[in-house]
């Protein structure tokens, strides 16, 4: 592959998915991560954390649902009320000591908070949620989470489907339906 | 209602739900905690904290799959491979700030911890799981999880039931889905 092939494939990627490192670029492209930082220079990429930081002041301000220390993750997208991602470093702390596979829970609550933060209202609670786990994380993979509304019935019912990768595969998925209220309502049972 | 009456009754109730506390039994029988107090010392019945800490004892040693630091809420019954019981003390960190209502998230790893501490196996992970949360829970209501191990298909495959009570109020029920592995095995796709 010729420079400005490689370069042509490495900003599609980069659309395609903006949160790869340039170690897992360069094992894409099996080139050294040297090549891939002179690529993005010329190319005017910022580097990943740059990259994320630049989405991710855009995304926060617009949760209602929210407030900013409850979001679980780095939000780096939002739609609000259509779409959302948000990213995840897992570390030793959220794994099992004997397996080094990340718990459930971490996940479950990395797409939990993203199906609420998607939502267009100030109180959004989960009533139910149908989830499968395809692969087991370990510990050091970067988790990369997006959520979709799928639907909304009503006014106040939303399903929302939140897909996880780890680099290209996925590893959980989960559709969430969600009932938002207002301060006063939420005494209530939820249907 | 007389003394022996009540008495024959508080024990009763404590049989049901042995995690009620002095406060939620004067309100059960709308007499004062002073008198509840008395029947217990009368009955030979030890405060909660002690009938909690004694059936905690004995059940965590029972654990294979998990580690004591890894058991979320306090477990306080235990027949692995069948059913277990903890319980879990809400606090306002758990909560949304807006509602005090406690996030999904916290309830969900309650509920995914004891189904996994129940497996009779070195490593179980959860592969499938269906949840409902049926009402808010808010911050300083305590929460008691109990898992009943449904079925077993083959060599490795539990179906697993946790019901969430406040109270007698069920708040959240998941029917949980597990893989066992030995070690070797883990880093396989969940079926």
């Amino acid at each position: 592959m010729n420079k400005a092939e490689r370069q042509k494939q490495l900003v599609a990627r980069l659309q395609e998915d903006p949160f790869l490192t340039d170690e897992e670029l360069s094992e894409i492209f099996a080139i050294s991560i040297q090549t891939i930082r002179l690529d993005r220079l010329e190319l005017g990429i910022p580097e990943l954390r740059e990259r994320v930081k630049s989405m991710a002041e855009n995304s926060i301000d617009k949760v209602k649902s929210l407030k900013k220390s409850e979001i679980i993750g780095e939000l780096v997208e939002m739609n609000l009320g259509k779409s959302a991602i948000s990213i995840f470093e897992t570390l030793n702390q959220h794994a099992f000591e004997k397996t080094r596979i990340v718990k459930g829970h971490h996940i479950y609550s990395l797409a939990e908070s993203l199906a609420i933060a998607v939502i267009d209202a100030q109180v959004a609670l989960i009533g139910v949620a149908n989830i499968k786990y395809k692969k087991p994380v370990y510990s050091g993979q970067k988790l990369v989470a997006r959520a979709e509304v799928i639907r909304q019935r009503g006014e106040d019912k939303y399903f929302v489907w939140v897909k996880i990768r780890v680099k290209s595969e996925e590893v959980f998925r989960g559709k969430f339906i969600l009932v938002s209220f207002s301060d006063q309502e939420s005494e209530g049972e939820i249907h």
